[in-house]
């Protein structure tokens, strides 16, 4: 089975594609690579599995928390069909590559998680920056790590999320380097997104959120800031994976980096 | 002990009084009558308590029913104190009455709720349409239950709720009569303040959204409706009480009813 996707020769097959095509393809086992790119104009969703004796705890985490952690669905305990953001759609066979973490470690990947499946586990979207980017776009604010072709820059912070039972930690930002008199606009155009991280938290100062070298993200690549811009940093979903990890649950699943769950959600519909 | 609230005497002794001053005041047992009027400016709040094993059903429920059952606050299982929405308050003892009911039986109307708290519980503060009712006056939007100075009139509804585990239902709206020419105003202001309810479901036909009587309310009491108004209808508060009573849970403590939780909060605040 060839992943037409990761060579990048044929992204433009999916492009164009309904999210529930997509899926489908992902289900039987043809596309397993990452999803950017795909569905043009629709959401995409980070997977975070849990049994249900800590999703309460969780749960109240992202309400907790709704810039870091934006909640598109949850499921009941043990469902494995989705009835919000996707019709049809099956979260054990439907995103491309998953991860496995027992105690806080990563056991393996699979394409597949039915055979790990439990009456007991309850499954959490949650909103991803990529549908903020494409208004960005649309809006003609420039997006650096795209233009460059390389992952976001990230940063751990020194900035409290709100704790939730054994849930704790520090947020996790994104940071896009904005031309200052685009800044305005870019606050506006997320801060009416707020199901995929909303507004940014911090403009300007790297030093005040506790980061203290701009040029070394924590996670990602760095980007070129260029004269005129500042950088501009907004809540990231590895936040909620981050401080997950750090409880070390007994078992958790996830989505692989890059390879997010496609939903039929258009991104222009976040914002209402 | 004298209620000097509940006859009507001196309750512009508390209109003006700072929430913690009331609260002190509940706390200590001086107030014990119903809560609508008092501090004026602040948002009240209804309030569940749910043993554990229900919370994560509940939490999921209000996440899926944001309209009906819009959070201010949740706690942590086994915690009294609020950290959110109020400073320094004992949800066990700053409510002027309780109501415990034990599986969906009501066993007793209590001032103070301590003897009866567990390490299990965990308490829902959820928003109260009083908040929008002095938006809607503030903008010269008249609310005719307090013109009339009776309870808002409330009708069961065919509109079903997103069920979410063991909690499923149809909503509970209230129906305030609107002028005409004041509609469209009416559902901005309301529309603004998602936690306390947010904009109308329903303006104009009763029938369309199963009421099959305008004039016999199923809860609280019928008000007027002038020539030239039209019946507009917003998600109720009574929702998820009527929610969790189906279900019959083995024990949980509310609010009696008018008898809510003076917060912090200014409803101004609500809108952002």
């Amino acid at each position: 089975m060839t992943d037409k996707y990761e060579d990048g020769k044929q992204a433009v097959d999916y492009k164009d594609m309904a999210p529930k095509d997509v899926r489908a393809l992902i289900r039987s086992g043809v596309i397993t690579g990452q999803t950017s790119g795909m569905c043009d104009g629709y959401a995409q969703a980070n997977l975070v599995v849990l049994p249900k004796d800590l999703a309460f705890d969780f749960l109240l985490f992202a309400f907790k928390n709704p810039k870091s952690c934006p909640l598109l669905e949850v499921t009941n305990a043990g469902d494995r069909l989705l009835t919000e953001i996707a019709d049809h759609a099956d979260i054990a066979t439907d995103i491309p590559q998953y991860r496995i973490y027992e105690k806080g470690v990563l056991t393996g990947e699979y394409t597949d998680v039915s055979s790990f499946w439990r009456d007991d586990l309850v499954s959490f979207l949650i909103g991803c920056s990529f549908s903020f980017e494409g208004e960005l776009l649309s809006a003609d604010v420039p997006v650096r790590q795209i233009e460059e072709n390389c992952n976001v820059p990230m940063y751990k912070t020194n900035i409290p999320c709100k704790s939730a039972g054994v849930f704790h930690g520090n947020m996790v930002v994104s940071m896009r380097p904005i031309p200052y008199e685009l800044v305005p606009k870019a606050v506006l155009v997320t801060g009416a997104m707020p199901k995929v991280h909303g507004a940014p938290v911090h403009i300007g100062n790297p030093e005040a959120i506790g980061i203290r070298d701009i040029n070394h993200p924590d996670f990602g690549d760095m980007v070129t800031i260029k004269e005129g811009e500042v950088p501009v940093f907004w809540p990231c979903g590895v936040t909620p994976q981050s401080v997950i990890m750090d409880s070390k649950p007994d078992f958790c699943i996830t989505h692989s980096p890059g390879h997010m769950f496609v939903t039929d959600v258009k991104n222009v519909n976040l914002k209402y």
